[in-house]
């Protein structure tokens, strides 16, 4: 399958009960994408961090904390390019009131 | 340098400015570590997921809120071993002040 | 200005600058305010508890939670209006940039 | 019972199963009441504004996360607070495991 910036597409491998297929923007997915792998190396410098028996409690706890804000870097961006390419046009579509409960869902954890 | 369970000990390579260091206790060291661990799997998932055309906003959100979720737990492992190892003990050695002022500062961006 | 339940209406008192003026829904309007009036309640109660020179800190920081829960609780409500009325109705009305822009930023602090 | 500044005093109405009781100092328990009350009045001022069918989410979303800032705000005050007059002394008291684990809990919700 290649690629597609279309935010609406049919998505061969879809489960049966959803046939139509909302896929995330292509720049909001590559974005995310180089968040993520910039918070990944973040944790793994913590992981070797803690390999060092002097580390200090309080240090690991900071790190910790900058690998959740780039983390939340990471949702925002998913989360506008699902407000605009999905939720600004559900209205039109018609399945507003699923997309604002799996949203609503899916943000309670914020 | 030996690795220590003492919460209180000489570090060779500390800054001249804190001659005493208070050193992570092993246990939460380590459990902290696997947890970081399983959180760095999980977030190389995400990464993988998005390499997909067809994934799916919320999602992703899902999965990075998951990954925070791991976070927390080990930055409460780290927390817990602090709070036992140093802070508890903190008005004996004298340092409550300094120990107090960094913890507020750490704990502000939960 | 008599209340009305339509989300879009001209609002004689709006800046001039946004001559259209997007209302809340009158459902999630009563809600809300009955959800904060709770709170309200919750509130003046750890006030009084203040009063009381033997209560315990870790009291107090529970009922601060339980109250920020239900402002959260109150959040949703708004939230979720907001989302059925206004923003799956963006693309149509032609402001869906704006109402990214300002939700992303009220939704920061979450 | 006469107010006291003492972190630690025999409480009258204490469960008697626990026969001590740490009661938060003077200083943080007024400072902390100052600004739940100006929690309250702000909180007040978002009931009223929900009084007018007129008003817009949004603006609700951002009283009430200036709302939550504060009660953050208040829940500092005391957690500083509860941090000086007892965790730091805990061991020196013997009650390090139960200081732990009530704070745990209590910060979970953060």
């Amino acid at each position: 399958m290649k690629p597609s910036a279309l935010p609406i597409q049919a998505s061969e491998g879809a489960n049966p009960s959803t046939p139509r297929h909302l896929c995330m923007p292509e720049d909001s997915r590559k974005r995310a994408a180089r968040r993520l792998k910039i918070a990944r190396g973040h944790l793994d410098s913590i992981v070797t961090m803690l390999d060092n028996p002097a580390v200090y409690c309080v240090d690991v706890l900071r790190q910790i904390k900058a690998v959740q804000g780039a983390l939340s870097g990471a949702g925002e961006v998913v989360l506008r390019g699902h407000l605009e390419a999905h939720v600004t046009t559900a209205h039109e579509r018609g399945d507003s009131i699923e997309l604002i409960e799996e949203l609503m869902e899916a943000l309670k954890y914020t």
